[in-house]
């Protein structure tokens, strides 16, 4: 397994900034953002630290050319927006977008994009899957016919009220994946896996590892922390972050011990990137870059990054 | 405390037969259903035990003689409409309705009415914030002007895809309470406590016990068993039917040895009723009644009616 | 379910002496004992209650007339001996007995006989299997032609040293079960499912409950102690007795609110005979009957006979 | 095993109404309260069911036979004042008098005297040690000539403030027992073994009963809950009562199934006696009988009482 | 946050030698011991690393100087003796110096003086308040002129028979903070928080950290093992340190990634102190300097210092 | 302690290799595999780091001369035959190999020699101990004419179906110790103590480091996980590589701190060395490398090597 960090916790630096970072702090990977240029539309997201409009060979090899300079990979390209967004209008935006996104990662040679699958939060799963079915195949065939895999992140995008009831992204659970990939089959198409999504959940983190190991291209390690006095106010019926707080690797509920252990045993060998989404982190840049440095402290007591 | 059932699982039983059954059973109360008659709308719902519309004086004496004969009390009144439902008509008729069940209460010294707040499940808390402030202070006014108190289930009314996504009560929660009490601070308005919904919205069915012991006017017996595995599957935020079963006290996870320490402590003597709604006991009237008879033996372990 | 006893804990009583005690006792049901007249070869074995050899239509009116007379009904004939005993001579002595049972209870109308696969215990699961492959199959398909269906009890038979390494039953884990089911598929093929000997094979004993709901003809409710501190001295290469006790229901480590939530789930039905194997109640017959009437009264809270 | 009740909760009774309650709650014996008359000095003592003083061979056919004609037997007689207590004066008149009791359960062929060992709260235990070494010895002699057992039961007497800090009894530790009975070796002397006492103070309510399996000589069934939200405001060093409360069986904290498994292993077969001191069920006589009759239901799954 | 370590731990070096240690060991801050010149009166006490008596502005600056070298600072000034000692006169030595130590931070801008409330160990708490309430206030107030904080550590000071039964400081619990803060509301006065106290007294130490957030002005990291085999001997009657043992972070119960979690919720930024007083560490310098490198090894995967 | 590793995992490599990456990953010592050159017999077996035959003082003093050079130690040389194996002339070559082992040993001035006891797998315990009887106590009295200690690893050497079912080594539990230590009652004779040994046996692995302090010569820091979704199929009667797999400290189950936490209490200094034995690692030198890195980054800290 390769150590990475997703990059947009730093969305104040640039690419050669975000470079020099990942050497200094021991890095061996980096998930770099390609939201579009503009402004964000919420928290860690609109972070672009590759400009994938009019990316071209030349700017890849230049790309390429300075990661290798540095002994840094790209573990995969990021780009998470709603593509099953209501207003379809706004969907075609981020399903372009995303082709553009998969087209750069074929530039570069980078062999992974992640994404979100999407929904619309208003409609029920059931009335979600049509238009999941409708969109999703050509999207997958297009990163195919380009070499490059997606990856979804099994997160179910709900937080707060103004994501409920359903959350942004349809793609949360292992009976949810078991039918999307009955119907895309394709081994270009995969997921991003985060167990921290299925701690606050209250699923089994480490079943999925075994049953969906073919489909786990890439990694992401970040915690959560459960909040039982606020749970007890609230119930599981709440907006999740009434109850429960993300946090870096070490600071949550997940058994990271015994995470690396089966993930080991799958034969995974892939990045596993820190995602710093803990408020207590994000006040300045050497806040951030803290916690890179704490969250490689305490992963490599788990895995040594190759 | 007195030990009583809720007579809802007996439907194709009369007033008569429900008495004699609760005698025979050895109970010392119960919850008499109190729907109008007609088509029952859902599982365990539309049961008359007691038809309160066009309800008088003589009938109320000759009920509370059968039952002075029989040495059986009523528990209180239950009718579990929506009161908040969309359908603003539909609503009505059930708060129509309600007012009947209470005034039948009054008639028979009844303390209690058992019913839930209701809930438009299509919109947000927030959204139906302002419809209950509306709705409810005239109903608790009108129950307290009949000497009867309005005990509402903490029962998310959530259970499969067709309540969701906020179930029909809002009742269902410590903050939600707490905001309810404030709103309408009535003596006579508060809860009829079940355990078992807690539990499956992972949280504390023992602190809500002494915080709000004065508001506890009625307790319902009724367990719930989570399935793990099932839930390491569909996640909390599928349908919660999908990951739990109701159950009988004792095969499932409520602590009642705790549940009672702590109810005891607390000074409360009013009625437990049995609430029989697991699957595994609806084949037959021999099976509920064994359900009647098993809940019974369980139950006595931890009080012993009076 | 119907609430039974498993008869080999009374071996000073006759067949008439048990069924009264089994009325007396508010017992519905009793499994009986049908070994051979004769010496017995270890605790808990060699008691015969109804004499199979022989054993005629005439006869078995005569039983069932007395049985319906008192109320109770033949859960099973049971008769636990090792068809696959080293010694063929010996093992073949046992098969052509279980044959004698298996008609008896054809003669009876009773449905199940309860017995075990056997085993050779020096040699591996491996190399037992040929033997197992050779022997049932004919077994089984005699059951069916006479109606009855067998039910292996899942015991491992291994307690003390003289049963080391591999015990005398090689029924005693799912992953066998399955092999045995497809091996034989015969729907007369099943279990008689012991939860507690799931239990010090540190097993859970109600996943099964749902995998092989079809193949479970009958239940033992019998319950077992882990004495850790003898484990921490022993482990778990040691005779099992060294580390654990047969103990009655609630006086062991099984869940059994979980167990009958479970298990009514599963639309189980029949028998659950309370197997008294606890050195603590063999003292005399008194202290026997008072463990019947305290496993009646513990079980009792978890099901009601019908 | 028989099971029986401490009659300390039935102060407003007669010896001859705790032998008729004792009949219709279905109890096998009594430990008989022997307090000198005339005012108790705390809750649950000052309690005289039978009163020794002058009390002969007479008297004693009298009551004996009233027991014989009842059924029931006394498990042992009462008396729990502190026989060290700081002033001399006063400790004497309470040794005066368990010499009085002992002496009544000679005549009355009672094989046990239940009490208490007594301290000086004031002074720690190596300072209350010296006292005990020459108080005690000829007391057991005394109980020794007589033949009968003293059984000390092992609570703390440290419940708050006016207790502080030592207590009133030294003999609440299984380190303290091992050094009380090589002080004393008499075969007279042992233990009134009471688990609820153990769980409070943290310790293994279970070890103890192999270990001290010969100096048990009556057992108390009383419980406790431990509130961690209390004891989480003040820590074990506060008064315990400010974090736990005695409880009936299976209201608190004891595992009763565990209990009675382990005692049942250690080959007691002696008085099991139900101690009340629940508050909630301290308002009326119907209240106190209600405990009875809950207390009889809950330990009669895990022992039969003979 | 910043890591330091409690200087007691090195009594055999001089200032100058613990700021050479700091810096090649990488901490950031150390908390100086600032007992008086003389003997000690208890292991990790009597140390002095800043003589305060005399101490001036020169030296002050000498001081600082040298640490600004060292980039290295001084996370507070530590003295814990008992300033409610019964002696009076002794009790008055302790205060006189505490206000010396109290000066010296003034002088060396060091925000914060960590010390003791002190206690009468035979006398209760409410026996005890009356001199805290005497004797704190204008303690606190010279402190608040000085521009300085005190803070107090959480400790019972009750660890064997000598301290017994009251130990040597009052401040161990919420319940009694909250008295504290209320009877003295100046911002001045606040705690040194160290949860390993609270392990042992069975206490929460997480909660505390939200409810008193404002009050935290410092944190000791130590950890305690609670030996359950010795407290099932002797129970939490018994003098602490008989049933437990003081351990560096990771080698006890305090679950540290919890503990980080919630701290860094609440906005604390200040010092975190490794303080060893684990005995397996004291043997010799180099062991000693060993439990500072282990220590800041294990905490560096909770934090960073910054 | 001082913190090495078994170079066992290590065969592709020389001594100076060997030695050169135990400086190179920052160990202190190695524990030295000393088989015969030759074939290997098993995993991790057949590894000759010294080749002992012929082995003589001037060698000795080479290698010594290099470790010193190197700074690094060997903390035992290790060799781990089955010297009581059925075929008696290959159990007369293990043992002879075994005294030249123990022998060189002398020559380096290495303490310990690491191995098993030894076990025809097909007899029990109790038919194996009289061979025990016999071969061992010369071997230790061998050993100590020598001035080295024989260090017993506590694995039954039961993993796969051919060591089925007694596995080749008798020393796995205490109670196996205890009669060893009695039987051969030398200071000589030990353990090397591999705390992952007992968990899959479901043991105590914290009780015995205290029992037997002064038995424990040397320590292998290596852990298991258990899978009970694959024992819940199989059971503990299955072999036991069917249920639990080995794995890097940290990845597994053992609790490490609270390993050290007890192991220094005992006073232990001796060596802790990593054995690397997870296939997740085994592919490559690069990947068993990034093993030594990560279990000594893990293993650090909870302990630092001196």
């Amino acid at each position: 397994m390769k150590l990475g960090f997703v990059s947009a916790i730093l969305p104040d630096l640039s690419f050669e900034e975000v470079v020099e970072l990942a050497v200094a702090e021991g890095y061996s990977c980096v998930e770099l953002m390609c939201w579009p240029k503009g402004k964000a539309e919420r928290r860690y997201a609109g972070v672009t630290h590759l400009d994938v409009e009019g990316f071209d060979a030349a700017q890849a090899a230049h790309v390429n050319a300075r990661l290798q300079q540095a002994g840094i990979s790209i573990s995969g390209l990021g780009y998470y927006p709603n593509p099953l967004a209501a207003d379809e209008v706004e969907a075609q935006v981020y399903r372009d977008h995303l082709k553009e996104v998969i087209r750069a990662a074929a530039l570069l040679g980078v062999p992974v994009v992640n994404t979100f699958i999407g929904r619309d939060p208003t409609k029920s799963l059931a009335d979600n899957w049509p238009r999941f079915c409708a969109v999703w195949p050509p999207l997958v065939a297009f990163a195919e016919s380009q070499g490059v895999r997606i990856a979804i992140e099994n997160c179910p995008m709900l937080f707060t009220g103004d994501e409920w009831p359903g959350g942004k992204n349809l793609a949360y659970a292992p009976a949810i994946w078991r039918r999307m990939f009955a119907e895309i089959p394709s081994p270009s198409f995969g997921l991003n896996y985060d167990p921290s999504h299925l701690v606050w959940q209250r699923m089994d983190y480490l079943k999925p590892l075994r049953e969906f190991a073919p489909r786990i291209f890439h990694v992401h390690a970040k915690d959560v922390r459960v909040d039982q006095e606020r749970l007890d106010e609230v119930g599981i019926l709440a907006a999740p972050l009434e109850y429960h707080a993300p946090k870096l690797p070490g600071l949550g509920e997940v058994n990271w011990g015994r995470f690396f252990s089966v993930l080991g045993d799958t034969g995974y060998d892939g990045p596993v990137c820190l995602e710093v989404e803990a408020r207590a982190y994000e006040g300045s840049l050497a806040r951030r870059r803290a916690a890179l440095r704490q969250g490689r402290q305490f992963l490599s007591q788990f895995f040594v990054s190759e």
